[in-house]
């Protein structure tokens, strides 16, 4: 049902009709792309870290630097080559015990993706748990590989483990089975939200029970802006279900397109099915990209070793824009439509690149149309990113690339889409 | 029958084998990797020509080179930024009309196999056929698509035209129905082999009768060392059946994982399929590497730039290099087995970096490991590339990456296998 064509083309023409409205209304200020800001990209910084690589390259093998970048340039392990500095990076910013072995180097996190979700569910009936709603990533991935995505969220007073347990019999009632649970616990795309360390640990309780393996999406834990970090699922993961998804698109550029998997040691208790998991990851790779650019993972290597294996620093610079746009647009929204009794809410982002907000109306294509044409701003339904008919009134607005001048004229802009629109109903 | 996890696992565990021998026997000489010879790679000056790509960009947007650089650096157009330098390439070098919007830029050529398979084979019973023997790239897309990969040869006396027809028909008596037909036509992977002008005109002509997709991979026809060139098929295609799959691995390096799929105008004459077809090449893409490394795509696009569009005097050096090592495994064969009336054959490859031998026994793992062990070489035995039980004597001979001055030697100690083996049948 949740992979049905329809749903499935209704998604990517709202993506197209997006792109098309950027194109048609060039003056439209926009909260729909969530990419990362540009003005921190130091390309030409970052490819003069590949020297940097090269060297430790040829240390490492006992070779000369120019064999080094002979074979750099040559094919390569499929895994990648930069496992080492990957699993170093992850020790050391986000406290998860990874042993280079476990980690599969992809072509950006979405290649790990596309390749974990058809690998776990491999028989008619296997399927692929989301919250709700997600990253059209893994919807995507699941819709092309005929697997079926569903929704999974706690009702009211039920925890994750019950929810989970709920879930799995409803599934085996249909003859179905779940065999992952795609999420991204740290500042979600596409809502900002968090999911707090007793959430994690009882998804992690559930997950175990009923044999579903967690694939953590992380790209915006590196950017928090204010209070006490959550551990990582991985790093909560003492059973063995969690397979961490890495990438360097937001903390270097998307264009090095490189991110990672980490599959843990024991996959429920088995170091054999676990082994089997990471075995047919690079296989499963081996057929779609071969390797990850050895050229850009020199890239990142290098930029990992001239920093000693932490990206902190190098994000700090971002990760304060971020948070000046996140307060310019909170300070732009209690200004617009604070007066409104929450008639209009939304959620405070403690980090990433999202905000959700809420309406008193429905908002779908035909609103995104009206506000880019006759209001001049483009913001992104959240309806895009269900996997059922549940958010209709919400709206994501994406805050990362934006202008922080720019951010209170889009706001007033969206107030007065938001005025006409309920002075019509009213 | 073909693509089940026997023969994948069978097929896989030869790939892993290959490598354990050649790390088990460092000292053997190997003729089993295909890969490009490193000595010619210049990723330093590649790298140099970034910059000659930017500028062209910045000229082209009308943009600062310092924009260009940060854009390049972003998420990026899901068929890639360098569609009109291939095109062009694609034009001098293989006199392929070619247009830049029916270019998608894939991270590889293998990404473009690993979409468009499964993009053809959308329904149960649609089957893709290959050459045989064929390119392990194109069987393992398949195998993990769970799409049945069927070998399709001429019998004696009939033409190709024919054969597809034959092959079509025995396929619909089985409610089966081919929808793709993958191939080398030019020294191929892994026979050296190459189709001339009448035959790739009868597989059009075959394959536009029974709307089959072909396929036409050709990473080694720029390497040709003799003789007059046969176009291309999709400069011979007028009906609209041909795909041509592009890639940069071989002319400039394997890092960076640049190649590309060209959807004709027209697919069996009509626009709105091909149009069709190479939406959802993109759309298939997006959510797998969501778009090329622009990093790697402004290499190769500063490189053609450089050049001048045509990769010709690039490759000169190279191509030289692999005739020359042609030229020196024909010497080695004649000497080592010109006596043997026969007995042992090979082919004469005009281009390409495969030569196959055939020999008076079969040759499986079994015999892959005495001849790494008792005689310090190492062959790929054919069986590896074979979707069914033939061509058991034969083994490929790659003569790429081995070292001139190896190659006598090599041959001379595999001649003491065959000596070893053929006195004890006899």
């Amino acid at each position: 049902m949740f992979n049905d064509p329809i749903a499935r083309s209704s998604r990517l023409s709202v993506m197209n009709f997006l792109n098309e409205a950027a194109n048609r209304y060039p003056t439209a200020i926009s909260f729909a792309s969530g990419r990362p800001a540009e003005s921190f990209f130091s390309l030409e910084r970052w490819l003069g870290a590949v020297p940097v690589f090269l060297d430790h390259m040829a240390r490492k093998n006992g070779s000369s630097v120019s064999l080094a970048e002979k074979r750099l340039a040559q094919y390569g392990p499929t895994a990648g080559i930069i496992e080492a500095l990957v699993a170093e990076q992850l020790r050391i910013d986000e406290h998860i015990a990874c042993e280079p072995e476990r980690v599969v180097v992809t072509a950006g996190c979405q290649e790990a993706l596309s390749l974990l979700i058809p690998a776990l569910c491999r028989a008619p009936g296997d399927v692929v748990l989301a919250r709700n709603p997600t990253y059209i990533g893994a919807t995507g991935v699941a819709d092309f590989a005929g697997i079926e995505i569903m929704p999974v969220e706690p009702l009211a007073g039920e925890d994750w483990a019950r929810t989970l347990a709920r879930v799995a019999a409803e599934l085996r009632h249909a003859g179905k089975t779940p065999r992952g649970l795609y999420l991204t616990p740290e500042f979600d795309n596409p809502t900002g939200t968090v999911l707090n360390e007793e959430q994690r640990r009882s998804i992690i309780a559930g997950c175990v029970e009923h044999r579903i393996v967690v694939l953590e999406d992380n790209p915006y834990g590196m950017f928090r802006f204010e209070g006490a970090t959550t551990p990582a699922m991985a790093a909560l993961d003492d059973a063995g279900c969690v397979v961490y998804l890495a990438t360097y698109s937001k903390t270097l550029c998307p264009a090095v397109r490189v991110g990672a998997a980490v599959v843990p040691k024991r996959l429920f208790g088995s170091a054999s099915e676990a082994d089997r998991l990471l075995a047919e990851l690079s296989e499963r790779k081996s057929f779609v990209t071969v390797n990850t650019s050895q050229v850009t993972q020199a890239i990142v290597g290098g930029v990992l070793l001239e920093q000693q294996g932490s990206l902190r620093a190098m994000v700090e610079r971002p990760r304060l824009h971020y948070r000046r746009n996140r307060d310019a647009l909170l300070s732009a929204l209690h200004l617009a439509f604070g007066a409104r009794n929450g008639e209009v809410s939304w959620n405070r982002p403690a980090g990433g690149f999202f905000l959700s907000l809420s309406l008193p109306f429905e908002f779908a294509r035909e609103q995104t149309a009206a506000c880019a044409r006759d209001h001049g701003v483009i913001v992104m339904p959240m309806t895009f990113f269900t996997l059922d008919e549940t958010h209709r009134r919400e709206v994501r607005l994406a805050f990362s690339n934006t202008e922080e001048s720019e951010i209170e004229a889009g706001v007033e802009r969206l107030a007065r889409y938001v005025d006409a629109q309920t002075s019509l109903v009213h």
